[in-house]
């Protein structure tokens, strides 16, 4: 612990933990207004929350509240556990009495925006819970676009130093007029958040279902009110709206304030959301044509299955509409393949992400000429910036990192006594955030209830590193880190 | 096809196929010893193939025999193809009359050293038959051998440009005096199957059965006499013989010479040596514990068994002394993962291979340092080689493509009907070349006979792609390569 200024990392961690219990309020104020006896917990675990959250504040004031590359690590880490661990109290001490552990994984899975439930019989829950669990996903989904955008392109994890804007470019520091930038997106997302809203109470949801469906959208986190996710309400303008949601939450967040402001270039010149698009209408259109080929489905209900799973799938939002594991082998490795694309960076999407991908085929088309024509040197461009060897390599090993801890997680899911698809696909559905696996117990119509408590602190585990992209969390355990 | 001089290519194209017109000849005088009337198959189809072997020498004699690169890579690929071709004719007129698809997926399968096969009933076969199946994973390992040496260096494919020898260093052509080299390393390969052809006859195999198995354990093949493949004996000192050669088999044969030479110091120092050793004896013990402590059966059997089948799929030979499929969620996941890593480059073993390991740990720890220390510069050095970043690139991007290639080749066989089980870890069984996948079909006690022609064939490429490391067949793709 020598060597690092704690005390501007705790005054962050005191004001988002502060901001949770602030949070609370709102499903106290929902059950207290429908006479659930709730409120209570809600206002207890508040007080409790607030009071730990201004305690951190007051002892770690200071005036230094730039952080330091090391400081940066740490607060990324410490923040989603401490704040983990707080969000999941109102989980235990309410009527869904759940343990510990049980109660860790549904807020881990809440503020990743993941979507794994351990919660069945969701139709007979209060208001105040089923909004808490949409509340966490949607304030996950706006710490994961700051961390996007101003976080982890300062800490150049995964090849995120492509993201880096100018004004980040020559300092050593955060600076905190990224705080401008936080501003602009909030507002950005609280506008999408309720236009969501609207088109969901439009289609024909009640407004409490709306609002709780528009948190888990916009943030691809994909908690539903129905244990049948979306197929509960079995209404093609819902699914159509929220298709056209989760593909957003799925975009580069600074793109839609250029949009704001009238200006659509920057948002359809980037190449990254060019891809993400026609990634999704593609795969989408040829599940749906294979779809209605094969299972005598009309065209027009295929395509309806297939873009609202595969959006739901690939922006690792996570709602199901159908249990596609029935769909046959072709679908069943598709969606599979699918949990580990990912959406675009910046956004609330989780996965290996497009620009990983996009990054991937330039390297190999340059590769591939080098070999056979030694001396040319061909420079590589990304969104008109230059990218250079470092970067190669980490966006490279960040996909090869990913996959190797995909194996790690399975083979220790499977010690636990988890089957091959289970262990497989549990490992890559956390890691991904995306929410369902495949196969009887926890594919689209299943629940991750029945896991061994050591499976669910894995997994915990695994939605932890996935969502901040690996060596965010692992750099805490290199003694390096601490000295000096 | 303009651009490139083929006459080099073709004439030691022909060289390849008139060998496997001559090594027709064993599997002729064996049945014609035993009165089969499969010797005049043999006898026809080595007459056929020395045809077109010579006419391919006639016709494209010239004097220059160093190749370009473009000649490099074409050969490669070429060689490998045509080589199978013609391999799998005896399959196809002999008594297991298979379909050319079954043939050619058994030739690429013996020749690429998968050891995947079609043929149920091994015991009723003729002798000429079984020998020509393992005389093709022998040929077939001393020409992936060459290949990891000369061909792949020089070419530079997924960071095998650390194996580059002094002498190719300076050149931008292969050089003839790697014959030298290649010599030597015949002679070992050699030796080597002579001593493991004695040490299972002294412990209890019939020496045909003996020969057989020599041929498909150090050229980490896997086929075997008989259905049951090694479990058939249930003879541990068959068993601890073949785990010392199929070990061997998986090392880098050029430390074999310098040992030949009395010097043990070479294999002893190289660090692939180490981890691979390591990884094995871990690995294996670990099960065996495990197995011990779970099935109820006594340490030394367990050791017997996890010994026996751990080192049997990391050097990518793929006999089966046991269903380790039986034996629970996580031995299930345990191989699989095994699967993909493969033993060291040099070898006859396939897989991503441990050097690649090695540097991806190298990559990490520096990436991880250079993090928060931005000012650093940690050279990387493998071996006493400077690693570059060109390499660092080479090396990430084959761990991302390979993987990659497991989950697009999935898809593909998942089309066909195949279930989620059976396409993954159909694919990742091709692709590493190591034979057994999982699941009732494909596993240990399984045959690919039943899968779909259309199967066959993609499992076939798949094959190829992996034992030629990707690149070198995905070039030829590149429009560019032909121009010029």
């Amino acid at each position: 612990m020598v060597g690092i200024d704690l005390r501007p990392v705790l005054y962050i961690v005191g004001a988002l933990v502060s901001i949770v219990a602030l949070a609370m309020l709102v499903p106290m104020v929902v059950d207290f207004a429908v006479g659930n006896p709730d409120w209570m917990v809600f206002a207890t675990t508040s007080a409790l929350t607030l009071f730990f959250g201004v305690l951190l504040i007051l002892t770690n004031r200071t005036s230094e509240i730039a952080l330091s590359l090391r400081q940066a690590f740490l607060l990324t880490t410490l923040a989603w556990v401490v704040v983990c661990a707080f969000a999941a109290a109102p989980f235990v001490v309410s009527q869904t009495r759940l343990s510990v552990t049980d109660a860790f994984f549904e807020a881990m899975s809440g503020l990743t925006t993941t979507g794994s439930t351990v919660i069945a019989g969701l139709e007979g829950l209060p208001p105040g819970l089923l909004l808490w669990r949409s509340l966490l996903q949607w304030l996950g989904g706006i710490g994961i676009i700051g961390m996007g955008i101003v976080i982890l392109p300062f800490l150049r994890v995964g090849g995120m130093q492509l993201f880096r804007s100018e004004s980040s470019d020559r300092s050593d520091k955060v600076v905190p007029r990224a705080g401008d930038l936080a501003i602009a997106v909030a507002w950005v997302y609280m506008t999408m958040t309720l236009m969501c809203v609207a088109g969901l109470a439009l289609a024909g949801m009640s407004l409490f279902d709306a609002v709780n469906h528009a948190m888990t959208a916009v943030s691809t986190g994909g908690y539903s009110t129905r244990d049948a996710s979306i197929a509960g309400w079995d209404n093609p303008a819902v699914e159509w709206v929220l298709v056209v949601f989760m593909m957003a939450g799925g975009m580069p967040f600074v793109r839609f304030i250029s949009l704001a402001r009238g200006d659509a270039g920057p948002l359809w010149r980037d190449t990254q959301v060019r891809w993400y698009v026609g990634f999704l209408v593609v795969v989408s259109v040829a599940l749906g044509l294979w779809l209605a080929h094969t299972a005598d489905i009309d065209l027009h209900d295929a395509f309806r299955l297939t873009f609202f799973n595969v959006v739901s799938v690939v922006t690792t939002t996570g709602y199901a509409s159908a249990d596609y594991g029935l769909w046959g082998p072709l679908a069943v490795a598709a969606f599979f393949t699918l949990t580990l694309v990912g959406g675009c960076t910046g956004s609330t999407a989780g996965g290996i992400k497009i620009f990983r991908f996009e990054i991937l085929f330039m390297v190999l088309r340059v590769l591939m000429v080098r070999l056979f024509s030694r001396h040319r040197v061909l420079p590589l461009h990304y969104n008109n910036k230059p990218v250079d060897a470092d970067t190669m390599v980490s966006v490279m090993s960040f996909g090869f990192v990913y996959i190797a801890l995909i194996f790690i997680l399975m083979v220790l899911l499977a010690a636990l006594g988890l089957d091959l698809v289970t262990a497989l696909t549990g490992a890559a559905t956390a890691i991904s955030n995306v929410g369902p696996g495949l196969g009887p117990i926890i594919g689209p119509v299943g629940n991750f209830a029945p896991l061994p408590d050591a499976a669910k602190w894995l997994l915990s585990l695994g939605m932890l590193l996935g969502r901040l992209e690996f060596f965010t969390v692992l750099i805490l355990f290199n003694p390096a880190f601490w000295r000096q």
